[in-house]
């Protein structure tokens, strides 16, 4: 980030503080968590989201419940974390992959320690803690890999098309999508991006152009249906998206509405980039048809700020996420590399550098 | 329309009174205008909205303009119409032709009369008042022609796609694109309605959603960015949407967000057709490049009831409307049937039957 005056998730003192997300761009506020049921809940109602960032505020979260466990022997303390702390995590959201992963990780670094007589429940705290902030510097040194990895693929001048929020705020800091903008922008490419508000909770109105606009970089915000006139007008060269989840094969699951971005930016002929951390790749789902889809509640949809903007008694439908099928990713922008079709093959070479 | 407890607009006692569309679904609030400024201003905060309705509006309005006239003679009641109130309301938004047709139609009964002495600036006033109220009619008489052509392309149980409201919301009643389902559904049809949310204004969720409800048909919302995860999934058989103004070669100008419609129902094989009366269609104009499309105000994106979701000083892309290019559109449902390409000439015999 070249604006550190704000961060996105962070440990301090015992507790986790995160930016909640809920409130911008209207206020800037810190929450202060220090209970992992908090925490969980913070995730649930995405006070923190975005894949990434959620892995990280996950492996905080099993930090935090080490540290206000009152368990002295180190069996106990495993025994708690294992059986209620990790699992209230676990719990918070199915689709995205990095939350498991996170948990995955911190489950092996809690079962890491040898059971000799010097190994105390203290020791263990300070290794889990250890391990839940090498999460986040490596989440934030991925990011930036991301970011110049991507520089092959953005041209000076770039009008970059994005869509929800796959930026700082959706990660340790820095970014996916947004680290490519980020890094393009850092290395003198003029780019500039045009966000779509992504309904329902206008994450791309709300948290992209919030942080594109922190950090100088020139940001236009559009609603979602106005996507396709914008590439039929020749106004986009570019779109690059975050993923919440991709399967062995490439499919790519992601905010609502990035299979729409993927399809017409195919029919407009427009390149489209997915950028993530190898850590959102879930190589034991064969394609994009297993990743769990979370449905969201319809107050999302039918309420904003005061206003009511659905007659009461009519549903809606509410999916988080939808899947781009592999054939309409030009790539998928690593810490490794741009991967690109065959995917499959693609993901083993880089999963086995 | 099969529930009579609510109108569009109507002429009533020297006033145009009509519901106001900004306060749907919370209030239902009817206007009741007396001043040909007052018209222009609902006209042009979209009080009242969609291209027949704002046909059929600026119609009454010249009527209306007529009757507060002081002036005693012919000549001069002719001279402050067509100097002061048809450019008033000609003026108010550009994209919809139907607002020109219908304020051309009234102009050629404003100087239609006789200027023998026996031919009284009331008559005058009176036949403006009657061309008016015969638009309205027609207006109505002309969707349920369209809903009855409609019969011919949708199939019992049809899931129904539409975008925005061209229902009887925005037109004198009955609905051009909700026109088709209205008459599918008393025909038994059993269709059910899908209806993006439209942003920015929401026509989609607060309009379409509030018709068709009060009619008991059956309908949900989405977001527009989840359309074509539903076309994806195989929840939708078929488009339909209205429009603002068809050119010549049946290139289609309708609300933001169409064009990207109708690029997925192609992508996915869906047909999509277009409910329009001949007045939307404008022979004058040969393609829909000519169409000129009307960019409303950043504050309509930026926000909504007291939330504010947009940061200060970031801009935004606000077109009203989009053109989707003839080759997308599988059909246009007139009053004189169902016109297909080569719209060039199905529209010409449309015209001389």
């Amino acid at each position: 980030m070249t604006d550190s005056n704000w961060f996105t998730l962070r440990w301090n003192d015992g507790a986790v503080e995160l930016l909640d997300q809920t409130l911008l761009p209207e206020k800037e506020h810190y929450l202060r968590l220090d209970q992992v049921e908090d925490l969980a809940c913070a995730i649930e109602r995405l006070s923190v989201r975005g894949a990434p960032a959620i892995g990280v505020a996950a492996a905080l979260g099993v930090a935090l419940g080490a540290f206000n466990s009152e368990a002295d022997r180190v069996d106990d303390l495993r025994r708690e974390l294992d059986e209620e702390v990790i699992p209230r995590l676990r719990a918070t959201r199915p689709t995205a992959v990095n939350l498991f992963w996170a948990l995955d990780r911190m489950q092996r670094r809690l079962h890491a320690g040898t059971d000799s007589e010097g190994f105390t429940a203290e020791a263990l705290r300070a290794n889990l803690l250890e391990e839940a902030q090498g999460i986040l510097a490596e989440d934030i040194r991925t990011c930036r890999q991301i970011g110049v990895a991507g520089l092959e693929v953005v041209e000076t001048g770039a009008r970059i098309l994005t869509h929800c929020n796959a930026g700082a705020l959706a990660t340790g800091g820095y970014g996916t999508a947004l680290g490519v903008v980020r890094a393009a922008s850092e290395a003198g490419r003029k780019v500039t991006v045009l966000a779509d508000e992504t309904r329902p909770l206008l994450q791309g109105a709300r948290l992209t152009a919030w942080e594109l606009q922190r950090d100088q970089i020139p940001v236009r915000v559009c609603t979602d249906n106005m996507a396709g006139a914008m590439m039929q007008a020749g106004k986009l060269d570019l779109v690059v998206v975050g993923a919440d989840r991709i399967a062995a094969n490439g499919d790519v699951a992601n905010k609502i509405g990035t299979y729409a971005v993927a399809v017409l930016a195919k029919a407009h002929e427009i390149p489209f980039y997915v950028a993530a951390p190898l850590s959102t790749i879930d190589r034991s789902i064969a394609t994009g048809a297993d990743i769990p889809i979370e449905i969201r509640d319809r107050e999302e949809v039918a309420r904003i700020g005061d206003r009511v903007v659905l007659p009461e008694g009519v549903e809606v439908e509410q999916p988080a996420f939808d899947v781009t099928p592999a054939k309409f990713v030009t790539g998928i922008i690593t810490e490794k590399g741009v991967l690109r079709s065959p995917y499959g093959s693609a993901i083993d070479r880089a999963f086995s550098q």
